[in-house]
């Protein structure tokens, strides 16, 4: 399969959310490079839902989503868990930030707690303050988030008299920091919550850029057969991000909860005629094989950046925490910085023992490289810096790391 | 220009929203038939686009909506209006029930007050109540919403200490009604709202609907050079709903306080592909060539409508409530039944002076002609019905009004 159309000069600010300034090499936001979205399949996507459904792909589509693509994608989970899974259980949301919008307006109300991971997507956690709603951050082990750390902050929370109106994780190729929850990680939490009455969100957006040929442990969802989690899974990270189109996966009973409201009996579903579009190459293979293709690719750029990295830096394996499942690459330990490759998903995570953030953010500006802060997303013992390795080619990530290992070496160890 | 393709196939439960059950004959929905829905327009404003904007039209979009599509739609109405439009006044919505929900989220408080129309969309009203405001409705006469009802509803909201959050009106070809509020009313209407600080929320969604060649009067918020009013467009009554695609315009300070929410900062534009698949048709000109061919089409249903209804009922404009612009169709005056055909728009609003309600619809049920009850929309003196033609062929529906004439012309008079 031939990579897909560039047109670097429709990328501009304006049309796309952010562009880097010329001449930083971009390893800041978890974007797509422009030649991994893959606007020939969709062209031939948009083309076949028409040709298939004509007119109905352009009504009012049912509120829930359309079946069609329902069934495709219930269908998909079925195989890949083993699992029963209906179109009764799917839900067309325009993406994950409006799923989680979604239940943040449905199961919450404003003064409610979110649970959240210690480190998390920052913007996640912007949306649901911005419904008034309150993140507290549960601490994570090399595992992901700790059970016992869970029951005490719904402890803490209900002692103060506030409702925790439900927990979000992604313990599938962890933003940021790339872990993935072992099975018996997930069955320990699901009894927690279950104990305690807290709804799970399970936001899967990078469950399936597994990069090593290693399927992830079952999800969430899978385990609790949607019993008290509601799963999130969204085609921006794997097939294009402009297109919003997202679904939610939860007990039927969820599923309606959610479509009876208003704007969705009055407008019908989220986003229809994309989903029938997105249903055409669910079902004609090319995503699957485009998804084969975005793997190899996502591979070649974690393999250039973490290579690097390594050799530069000597980082490995830091205490406390690691990569959940292993990994293909392999890594070594060192006083100063420690970087757990990852085995999926779009991000390596690089800690420091020995520099602030400040330090590291001013010595990588300096060289040129765009790097996203570990503070945005949450606070630990150590000073901690995300690389996203999806929008940049693979010989400019190995450029990249080459000088960041340079800079953070020669870094001050004392704050700015 | 060739009608588009149908696939009656496609057109069933699960895909779209509504199927009107086999014989009956629908005037019920404010749905667009399916050969009035331009699959051959679409499938080549997704390919132009993908040509165009390659991988841009498949990245996280600008938070606002895509440049190239909000300056033409700020273009458009620039030169409709002869006023001041440019991109910054423009924010894409995944269509007016999402404007809507936005602006419900937005700038009002649960308990708080919206003032409506007294008849208007009745999920529209269902919406604002699932985001726990109270729709309040305000008189209407023959030239739509009364500015001295609406300072009076005002003056009764504030004084039982609840805030008005804003007005929501459809001001051109109104829903249910088909009146057009005349220029000098929007006028008094604005200078109401602006003295007494009440945000005007403008659906317009009907309003390059004009069926009879002459331009509606200018938007309030066109008027209003954008202060103090939100207009809220869609394509879901000119192109088609399943795109989920509108805008809403307003004063720039409004579109980046929208813009701010996390939801978008987090998920870019609200649509972003299919805007840039719609800024094409726009550009191309095939969204304007398709606008002249919509609107002959809805002209002969309209008229098919109209006359077989005059004819059978001999029903013409009443008492009170009249078409704002005149009627190109013409009407006269009968003692039981007035009915308006609009100048543009979907609807064709039927009074009935000596039936009620309940015999109306029983009879039309009893025909197999499925209509939507006027207490749907909202109460006045006298019993009404909307007729949608948007859904039906020209010869079903001259068939549906002779059906309706005769059943209504002996329906029973006293309540069932």
């Amino acid at each position: 399969m031939a990579g897909p159309l560039s047109h670097a000069r429709a990328w501009r600010p304006g049309v796309v959310q952010q562009v880097c300034p010329d001449g930083v090499l971009d390893l800041g936001p978890g974007y797509l490079a422009p030649g991994l979205l893959p606007a020939g399949l969709l062209a031939e996507a948009y083309h076949g839902a028409f040709a298939e459904f004509g007119a109905a792909a352009l009504a009012y589509g049912d509120d829930r989503g359309a079946e069609p693509f329902r069934a495709a994608v219930a269908d998909r989970v079925a195989r890949a868990e083993g699992s029963a899974c209906g179109p009764e259980h799917v839900f067309v949301t325009a993406g994950t930030s409006h799923a989680l919008y979604l239940l943040a307006r449905t199961f919450a109300e404003p003064g409610d707690v979110v649970l959240v991971e210690q480190y998390g997507y920052d913007l996640g956690r912007r949306l649901l303050r911005d419904c008034g709603l309150r993140p507290f951050p549960v601490a994570m082990d090399a595992h992901g988030v700790d059970p016992g750390a869970f029951e005490e902050a719904v402890t803490t929370v209900r002692a103060q008299g506030r409702r925790v109106a439900f927990a979000c994780l992604v313990p599938t190729f962890h933003n940021p920091t790339g872990l993935v929850m072992p099975e018996a990680r997930r069955r320990d939490l699901l009894a927690v919550a279950r104990r305690l009455d807290v709804l799970l969100v399970e936001d899967d957006a990078y469950a399936e850029l597994d990069l090593d040929g290693r399927t992830p442990p079952r999800s969430l969802a899978g385990l609790a057969e949607h019993q008290g989690v509601v799963r999130l899974r969204t085609f921006s990270k794997t097939l294009a991000p402009g297109l919003r189109l997202g679904y939610l996966l939860a007990d039927p009973s969820v599923v309606t909860r959610v479509a009876e409201q208003g704007v969705f009996v009055s407008g019908g579903s989220a986003n229809h005629t994309t989903s029938l579009a997105v249903a055409h190459a669910l079902r004609s293979g090319a995503y699957d094989r485009h998804l084969t293709w975005l793997r190899a690719r996502l591979r070649t750029r974690r393999d250039a950046l973490a290579t690097a990295l390594r050799s530069g830096l000597g980082c490995g394996l830091g205490p406390g925490m690691g990569a959940g499942m292993g990994s293909g690459v392999g890594s070594t330990v060192d006083n100063d910085f420690a970087c757990d490759p990852p085995e999926g998903g779009y991000f390596l995570w690089v800690r420091a023992f020995a520099h602030p953030e400040s330090a590291l953010l001013a010595a990588a500006e300096a060289v040129g490289v765009r790097v996203a802060a570990g503070s945005r997303f949450g606070s630990g013992p150590h000073a901690a810096v995300r690389l996203a390795y999806s929008f940049t080619e693979p010989d400019k990530l190995t450029v990249a790391a080459g000088l960041l290992a340079e800079a953070w070496r020669s870094a001050s160890t004392t704050p700015a």
